[in-house]
């Protein structure tokens, strides 16, 4: 299976060979660590990246599939590593890349590879996170001396969480509301929105704060100190015209305006370029997920409490309460992997072809798959602590610092709620291009079939209990898909109803958890397409057997628990009851293969290191937990 | 409001005004200490309390509530605090007061109480948690001393996560097996099972190690770092016989052992003795769930993002989404207010009457409670995190902390889905008792309607719809316990039939998440009862409108997400979407009095400390948060 999983398994094997010769790098427990250590671990970790010859600049502009697959398997390393590298690369390296132009990637790019220029990527404000638009940071140009004067117009417009700034951070993006003189000679001013300046913060040889640039220390967050984030503020700070990050907007000298794109387009392509961010997220996520998992499925396969009067004690993986909360997390795991890999492949195909439609479904596919997948390790983590009980509890293994450093994977490049409302967005579009006969994109066929799939099936089939049905691939695809088609169709009426009365912005308001429950619907759409596709294409019979009860179980798990297949009569009661027992018996069929399943992820023990969840503890799970602790085994 | 719902607010007033003498008891971070200086910090909270004439082992002895409601308002000041209370009161003074006889409790009353006796509670083993039959340490009569002699016969019977143990302990109440020669002179040992025994563990004046004992600090934790766990090893301990706490049974010079009760019984009398504990983490999680909201509702209602186009932007609180996480959630908190009130009355009453009836009605209702109101609290709090965005991230915001302390709440003093399951237990012997005529106590009384209850009602109501008969508390009292009597009588069924053919152990196994849904179903039950009770007794109209709709939602809302009623047609379609509507009416309504509704829970600001939200921050949420990363406010 593991071969399977790993289409890049030997740049997995070199890295995680490369951290086994640095066991200095891999602490055992990230608690113990001041915030001050913990960012230097983490640029000992950068640099060992770096030193061993790896070019992550390179991988995120050109080799993409390697970088998102670095951003998974570091992951179990160390997150704040992972954070730090997505700023550096992802961020600060992507935009100069990207919203630059040609000549700020060759000035620049060799510089940002090697770490010689750490930067910041300065968009967040104390007071606007999500609503980038209405940031308050200005950038107006002095045309006198041809330079662009940034300001900080009061405290809610303080740059904020910005990672890379409070230490490190030799210059940045700052992201700022562009203003010239309007070409009337008026002498008012144009405010053409926000745009992307590059700006120095601190001097190249002295590393001290350039004139204007004030920066505090954002302190101990909940997770993530290996990150030095900062508050920025600017006080008449001048850098040149050249540092506009112009790909999308030229100023020429004297401050004529010009872009190709209208206003809300050219916001649109700028926030677009950060899709990578976004996809390097997901996989990092589901490398953590992956972990926790590793852990959880192993003790819960070794550790026993209880058992029959006349027995010995039974593994808690064994209870039905047990098995129903990891098998159904583990199926997911899986189907998050094989929908993670179809991301990178449409984000390496739209960066190919630069298909206007494919980055349009590339933008909404990484902004909905961030949100579920990010939201759902969240809860895993939780789950995965609670499941392994009062030795979840130990820092050494691992599940506080996960969760609390993998928490703002939630907010950060895009707050959940606000990522699966674009999710909506674009399927209401499509669903309106629809009618219009406009081409639809491969992701959003089905959307054709709308009509078709709205319709409940005939009694027959919605009373259907024989197990071959309930595990017959049309059967579970038709279904979510029906969710999917159901939640737009009743979404779009609302809306129209609504907007009618209250105008769209609060329209939009009122059926927002309608909109949510549709985004999350097409996810798991999407998901299971790419669950049995990666089913499909496993040739070993036993492999491709447990992938098909994950799959299933996945699938049926979301029928059973959302009440719209009832309500519509889609599954009659003694078909949600069938449901109910089928998703037992998977569990107790998943439970026996379960171990192995989790190996397949082959994270070796110093990754892992949590003593309780290691390969080498399969055969006594309290020895490496003992040593950890101080006591040598003497059992 | 608040003098609603606060009984003992002199108590309260008191307490928090003494931390407020204290401000270095109350630091902005606690992720910038390390374990040291968190230890040292709970060692001088404790201090101040007593310091002040406060006497913890009297209020959990005797003045009860008083012990409970100092858990509750102490939660938010210091969660380490609190539990290290807990061990020292509840754990430790408590089993020598309640599991020994009167010579021990003269004995050691005052020492325990002035804390010139720190101790611990040492029932959990390595190998063994939630089983604590099985626990393997041992305590064997030597005759010839009249000693007990205690021994850990292997690793897994190491002593693990003792708290108070690594540092402070001087004694322990430690739970071993309890052995005497066989009364016939074979020879032979006869074992007796798990019983508690004082064992001394370090000198009183050195406060070294006493020979035999082994001590090892249990290291990092996810939270709850300023405890002092240990890890216990015992070599041939020798403690008096007098040491047993001989309360459920005795043991002679010479080694004869008798009891009045059965093994079982015995057993259980011991850890009944233990639902104290378990009435404390309830208070203290549901002060943690007040604190954790007053924060997110308050800066919910400040944050702005987003907006009409021509208009300002609005606060994130009255967007539908974040209203319905946090409405629900508030309803809940409440309910758990006036639930936690019921069940310390009932405890109070208990402690007061000896009633064998309520003794096992205050186990199983501490039981579910504290399993219900942990685990929602948990959940809770990473919902509130994620309300509050980045800067609910800061550790400043206190949502990290607060969720790492409170994590293990869900598995200490009986992991949750083991003390959910001593709910089904009981509610499966009061269905029984009910065939055979027994009297059935209060509580439970709603059972003997099982019959009536678990009929679908007439097609006319389940299609009902009207706002009145929604909001009628008959209707929504009769649906929760129709869910109650339901899945109890569908588990009774399920129980017999599997048990033919698999024996009780794995026949329970296989219907425990039916058994698990059934016991939370009973707790909200209850939970309405005790909320609606709440509502009656308000005189305040503008309270008690604002209690009545959140007690609506609250049951609302459980109808809504429980398949249950659909699937049973116990809620018509249409019905179920006159109640989603009526959820999002509620919600609405509910968030325009959310910040009064959490003002009432009147938790002071140097007491709550986030800066996003204090109350003093109402007229500019950011100033504090400002000032609190070293910026002054210049706005």
């Amino acid at each position: 299976m593991e071969h399977y999983l790993d289409d890049l398994r030997s740049l997995k094997l070199e890295v995680y060979e490369l951290f086994r010769q640095h066991p200095d790098l891999l602490p055992p427990v990230l608690e113990a660590l001041t915030k001050e250590q913990q960012r230097d671990l983490v640029r000992k970790c950068m640099h060992c990246i770096l030193d061993a010859g790896y070019s992550p600049m390179f991988f995120f502009n050109t080799d993409f599939k390697k970088y998102f697959y670095l951003a998974e398997l570091l992951s179990m390393i160390d997150l704040s590593t992972t954070v730090k590298l997505g700023v550096q690369y992802s961020l600060w390296g992507g935009s100069v890349m990207n919203l630059g132009t040609e000549r700020h990637r060759k000035q620049y790019f060799e510089d940002i590879d090697k770490l010689r220029l750490p930067g910041c990527f300065a968009m967040t404000e104390l007071r606007h996170g999500s609503n980038v638009a209405a940031l308050q940071t200005e950038a107006v140009l002095d045309v006198a001396t041809d330079e662009w004067v940034i300001n900080t117009p009061d405290d809610g417009a303080l740059k904020w969480w910005i990672g890379n700034a409070a230490e490190d951070g030799k210059m940045g993006t700052v992201f700022a509301r562009l203003k010239v003189p309007a070409p009337d000679g008026s002498g008012a001013v144009d405010d053409h929105g926000v745009h992307a300046f590059i700006v120095p913060l601190r001097d190249m040889a002295s590393h001290e704060l350039l004139p204007g640039v004030d920066i505090r220390d954002c302190g101990y967050k909940v997770g993530l100190n290996g990150i030095d984030n900062g508050m920025l503020r600017f006080t008449n700070v001048r850098v040149a015209r050249e540092n506009l990050l112009d790909r999308f907007a030229t100023v020429e000298r004297g401050g004529k305006y010009s872009s190709p794109f209208t206003a809300s387009k050219r916001f649109a392509a700028t926030l677009g370029e950060l899709t990578g961010g976004r996809v390097g997220l997901t996989t990092a996520s589901v490398g953590v997920l992956k972990g926790a998992l590793t852990i959880a499925v192993r003790y819960g396969a070794q550790r026993q409490q209880f058992g029959p009067p006349d027995g010995s004690e039974i593994a808690v993986l064994d209870y039905q309460s047990q098995q129903q909360k990891l098998m159904p997390m583990l199926a997911t795991c899986y189907a998050l992997h094989f929908t993670k890999n179809f991301l990178i492949e449409q984000y390496v195909e739209m960066k190919r072809t630069k298909d206007e439609e494919l980055v349009a479904d590339v933008h909404s596919l990484s902004a909905g798959l961030k949100a579920y997948t990010t939201g759902y390790t969240a809860s895993a983590l939780s789950i995965c602590r609670e499941c392994c009980g009062g030795h979840g509890y130990a820092a050494v293994n691992r599940f506080g610092a996960l969760r609390s450093d993998h928490d703002i994977f939630q907010t950060f490049e895009g707050d959940n709620t606000v990522l699966l409302q674009q999710v909506a967005a674009m399927l209401l579009k499509r669903y309106k291009e629809q009618f219009s006969g406009a081409p639809i994109s491969a992701t959003y066929n089905y959307l054709r079939q709308w009509a078709a799939d709205t319709l409940p099936p005939n009694p027959l089939v919605s009373h259907e209990t024989d197990m071959r049905h309930l595990r017959d691939p049309a059967f579970l695809v038709r279904s979510l898909r029906y969710r999917t088609a159901r939640l737009l169709h009743t979404a779009a009426l609302r809306l129209r109803k609504h907007t009618r009365r209250l105008g769209s912005f609060h329209a939009w308001n009122k059926c927002l958890p309608h909109l949510l429950a549709l985004s999350r619907a097409h996810i798991e759409s999407v998901m299971l397409d790419c669950f049995l596709e990666g089913v499909n294409k496993c040739v070993d019979a036993e492999c491709r057997k447990a992938l098909k009860a994950m799959a299933d179980l996945f699938a049926l798990q979301r029928i059973q628990s959302d009440i719209i297949f009832r309500n519509d009569d889609y599954v009659a009661p003694e078909k949600q009851k069938a449901i109910q027992r089928l998703i037992e018996i998977l569990c107790s069929e998943l439970r026996s293969v379960a171990v192995p399943l989790v190996d397949a992820f082959s994270i070796p023990d110093h990754i892992l290191r949590a003593p309780i969840g290691l390969a080498s503890g399969q055969s006594d799970p309290y020895s490496a937990y003992l040593q950890s602790m101080g006591y040598a085994a003497s059992a």
